[in-house]
């Protein structure tokens, strides 16, 4: 089969060291890949002024697929580089399913006391394109006592069915074949009724799968005190990103934490990048985790079809998790790269 | 001193069983209190369809402070009874700062395996009045699928600098003075500036108060991961309510969690209750833990000044939930309260 094309945005941090050892663990998968990189990030902003040109906004549609390490500087104004770039390449290239699974591999130490690998295994779809992520709002007044900013979530039918069908999809595949809605219907009316009719006008279409919903504070609180009542959960943009974060906290922390930017109708490569951020603090150190980057190359190379290699990265990822439980030296960010790639290899 | 006038609304499910311990408790303390019931909640909107007459939050406006179960039933359509009833309470009688402690009394298991009472000991300090539960939006083709829902979070200078003022005196009041702002800045842009401005603006005058920032996901984990960074934290409407829960559920659950709804200005009664709900599943049982409805009462006679009748109902629940440690045996709610009230009276 031909090589997969592969645009590689390292970005910056420990963007840069994550994005080097999901590569190197990729390249041991044997799969053939050709990798492109783009200089994106803080090191382009300062140099050109520009976040996301054009032209190479255009080239990137033209990839299989995008690997993205982190973006974000302190040298950078806040915001711009998440808005311009990150959440740019999510709406333009029409990301509308942010897949992130939270799963408590064995071996690993989670901050809850009692949870078992068994009791933390769910998937949180979380819409990528729309909701308060939109961008929408104003400001008046600005600066004065009489200021008021306003922030609105726009949310279509068309944006909210296709993601509830996504996500309908995977509880099927799933054993457990639960799918609950998180949203805050009670008081997000509006919105909230949107997407709880829009469960409702699916589920029928779907009567294996077993449907529920959880307002968002208490399945905040679910997801430290009783985290195995989830197995598929579909939610709104802002929701989402709560969520797997608490997520990734009881799943052992944010250095594990993959996601996928997924665009399931393939008009447009999917993006795959560790739910972390660029953390300039311990940046260049080699101290950065790229477990999540390399569990995200894995969910890229599932999206891309190549679910046995997907799946030895997985299990390397396993195997490796479970014998860092004794390890009493901390392996540096490419030590532990080449350990997985060589259980990937071998 | 003259008595305190008090209004009750015990509401619906378990509301009904803790008020009546919260009140027995109140009574131990010896303040001089008149108390009258409200029946709103879902009998009264059964019996009559309403929900809140304006006559009837006419003469709430009158007591000295509203104490309040939970309101909530499955007979009711989901949404009423919050809207119309609880959060139109806080709307009307302006309560703007929504108090809520997280604090991991002694003796209190918690779901965090390594979080000792020390780590846990913050106050969340709410909006409670705007943001997101404005109730602004709307929808259009509804039911079709160019149906289109809007929800619109309002943010008024005028609103937000009179709660983040608050903290700050919070703030300064406390051993770690450190406050730390909560919200998606790089997201929310037009909301989050007015917070963030706001709380730049104010700081000179507080300083002794060392100020932080986190965006909401990042602060969800580290309420798990790392509770001891927070002291006191000033967050919009829609945030507190999700990081609220999840501190409920770090200090050893929903039944622990107090709240108060607090008109600072004092043009109108400040309310409390305790942060869940009215659990029809356990209702009638005598199975609910009253403490959350116990501490709301301390944090209500604090809030009218009887700061030494507050101290002994907070004793007396940090004594008993160290003798819980042992026991055996579960208790009822009125044994709880029982035993609780003993503490205060003795
Ligand atoms: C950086 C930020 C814009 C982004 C988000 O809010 O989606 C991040 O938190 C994430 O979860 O990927
Ligand atoms: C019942 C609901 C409207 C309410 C809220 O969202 O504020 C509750 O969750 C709370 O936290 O007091």
């Amino acid at each position: 089969s031909s090589n997969i094309r592969l645009a590689v945005i390292p970005g910056d941090g420990i963007g840069t060291e994550v994005v080097a050892e999901g590569l190197k663990v990729l390249h041991a998968t044997g799969v053939k890949v050709e990798t492109t990189e783009y200089d994106l990030g803080a090191k382009r902003y300062h140099a050109t002024g520009e976040v996301l040109p054009d032209e190479v906004l255009d080239e990137l549609r033209g990839y299989d697929a995008i690997l993205l390490g982190a973006v974000g500087d302190p040298s950078v104004p806040p915001g711009i580089l998440e808005r311009d770039l990150l959440l740019k390449l999510r709406f333009e290239l029409d990301h509308y399913v942010n897949l992130r699974p939270v799963k408590l591999f064995p071996g690993v130490a989670t901050p809850l006391g009692q949870a078992r690998p068994e009791d933390i295994d769910m998937i949180v779809v979380r819409e990528g394109t729309e909701g308060p992520y939109a961008g929408a709002g104003g400001v008046m007044r600005k600066g004065t006592p009489h200021e008021i900013a306003t922030q609105e979530s726009l949310n279509t039918a068309y944006g909210v069915e296709r993601v509830v069908r996504y996500a309908f999809e995977k509880a099927r595949q799933r054993p457990r074949k639960k799918l609950t809605l998180v949203h805050k219907t009670n008081v997000l009316t509006y919105a909230g009724d949107l997407w709880a009719r829009t469960v409702e006008r699916l589920k029928p279409e779907y009567p294996e799968v077993e449907t529920d919903y959880c307002h968002v504070d208490a399945a905040s609180m679910f997801f430290v005190t009783q985290p195995e009542r989830f197995d598929v959960i579909v939610t709104d943009n802002l929701f989402g990103d709560i969520l797997t974060d608490i997520g990734a906290a009881i799943a052992g922390g944010i250095g594990l934490a993959a996601s996928g930017n997924i665009n399931p109708s393939r008009t447009a490569p999917s993006m795959f990048e560790p739910v972390h951020g660029s953390a300039p603090d311990i940046a260049g150190q080699g101290k950065a985790d790229p477990t999540a980057t390399i569990l995200s190359v894995a969910m890229l190379l599932d999206h891309l079809g190549l679910s046995e290699a997907a799946a030895a990265i997985e299990q390397a990822v396993a195997d490796d998790l479970v014998e860092r439980q004794g390890a009493w030296a901390a392996r540096s960010t490419s030590q532990i790269g080449d350990d997985i790639a060589a259980r990937v290899a071998g």
